[in-house]
């Protein structure tokens, strides 16, 4: 196995710093190294699992002399460099500039890894998309998901490390009394809760409802599936949670649901409510795989739904992990 | 009018507190007020809107003699004293002993208050419960609510004065690096979520969860509707929030569902989204309305379903305030 210089550009913000995380964790074959970010912190030296590290001012060239680039940035440069970086290196894209695009194939690897095969630019998805769908795909495989309704509980690592900052420091604030301000969100999250991430669609939909539906339907090749989202931020650090009711084609059992979740990669059951034992931040934090409880036969849908509750780190499934393993497909 | 000897048993625990304001906010005629607590309590002067109380040990005959009785205490302790106190004064009990008892009415003001009639042991509904159902009822008469899919946001003050002081305690420790231990709840809840609120039952829903069902089809007098709920604990002070889909029996739009809220008495259209209006519990604290918005189509339901967010106070519409609404009934 050839070892691949590796590029990461965004490498100061926090899908940035996981990414290199992961790529340790999974031992990915990383010959070298590529550190890009802002003329800001350019020259600035990083302390990595693969050593010390010089952050490099990005360019097209250099990323493009890497084998496998990362892009943690923002949508409009992933739009611009993306292409450019793709005409040589292998690139996977964790902004949203690319996902819905027919040409460009948005995967998670454990659903649809043969949609990568000999593609140059590939979509990481939104995280609450990718951590649903984990959990949702064995059961649509062996089920058949007629319909979809999530409401989602999202960390405020969804904002980057400003902010998991704003959630501390807004925290910190309120305790001692004093009125918290805010920057990254709409409103103050700390003892709060925001019903509003990303902007607002024409249909009363917000951005991030509305790619939960469109990316779980591209990602499921089920165009036409009915899913509705609403999405919360929350005031925790970086675990997004869903509660999932879904309608079946086939009769579904709590056993059955419990047996498919159990057998399917990337997700892990943690289902034994007599143990207080269920999906939670705190025991998804830093976890590859997402859990998956509260499975319980549905009181909507009778013997053809379930409803249940799954967790999984926002920066890991959600983001980073997600883009490493894409990347695997091709070592 | 005549005013109204009122007692309150269970005067120093988190919904105690709340009555007297709530009396006095909606200018009850109070003529005198009796504070009944436990022993440990009794003697204690403490100030109220009506004046500096002394708490008085609770006894039977003592709360016989005043006209009202508010029970903010324990199911087993309004199990026992309920019906004999009621054998004299009007009983309005806070605690789910009596609620899905037949010979009891469950009763919200906006929605039922003709049930109360004649009675003398009156039961207040659970929380999460009032906040759905005064925001459903009016979307009920208008266009016949056929399924309704709840998750709920629940603060810490629904396990009361002690729920909240665990999570300001445990928010300080893990701002300061330490272990959060925790007493109140399951689990650590600053930073984090519980989706376990009460005890689970045989068919895997908790209590909590059951109590939304059960209880809003007896106030709904609709003993079959389909309602299903996800109750999920969050680190907030006093406002439950709730993400609910419904289908209903006529075509609905959110123009139309949008006047059967702004028309509706308990409730507040909160629904301005261009403008970063919508329900959270840092505008629904304290409110005597619960506020309404998010009103969507429904991506699941068509022309017969919306989604919407409602933000109620715990303390006030789920306990407090219902409970002296359910006393003005019969001033």
């Amino acid at each position: 196995m050839a070892n691949h210089a590796v590029g990461i550009v965004g490498a100061t913000g926090a899908v940035g710093a996981e990414l290199m995380s992961v790529l340790a964790d999974l031992k990915y074959p990383v010959g070298s190294l590529h550190l890009f970010a802002s003329e800001r912190s350019a020259g600035k030296t990083t302390t990595t699992p693969f050593g010390e590290k010089t952050i490099e001012v990005f360019s097209v060239e250099a990323a493009q002399k890497c084998d496998v680039v990362f892009l943690a940035v923002s949508g409009e440069f992933a739009k611009e460099y993306g292409p450019k970086i793709a005409e040589k290196a292998l690139v996977i894209d964790n902004s949203s500039a690319f996902r819905l695009d027919d040409a460009v194939p948005l995967v998670i690897p454990e659903i649809n890894p043969e949609t990568a095969k000999g593609k140059k630019l590939i979509a990481n998805p939104n995280c609450t998309t990718a951590i649903l769908a984990v959990a949702l795909w064995p059961l649509h495989k062996a089920f058949g998901v007629k319909k979809v309704i999530v409401s989602s509980y999202q960390a405020t690592s969804g904002a980057g490390i400003e902010g998991m900052n704003e959630l501390l420091t807004e925290s910190r604030k309120v305790l001692d009394g004093q009125p918290a301000d805010h920057k990254v969100f709409a409103h103050p999250i700390a003892f709060n809760l925001i019903p509003h991430i990303d902007t607002f669609q024409p249909n009363g939909y917000t951005r991030e409802e509305m790619k939960v539906t469109w990316e779980t339907r591209k990602i499921f090749g089920a165009p036409d599936m009915p899913i509705s989202c609403t999405a919360v931020r929350v005031p925790t650090l970086r675990v997004h949670s869903e509660a999932v009711t879904i309608e079946t084609e086939k009769p579904i059992t709590v056993a059955a649901a419990r047996a498919a979740i159990a057998a399917a990669p990337g997700v892990k059951l943690f289902d034994d409510p007599d143990n207080k034992v269920y999906p939670m931040p705190i025991n998804a934090t830093q976890q590859h795989d997402c859990n998956v409880g509260r499975i319980r036969q549905s009181l909507i849908f009778g013997d053809h739904g379930i409803d249940f509750f799954v967790a999984g780190d926002q920066l890991l499934k959600g983001a980073a992990l997600n883009a490493v393993q894409i990347a695997q497909l091709f070592v």
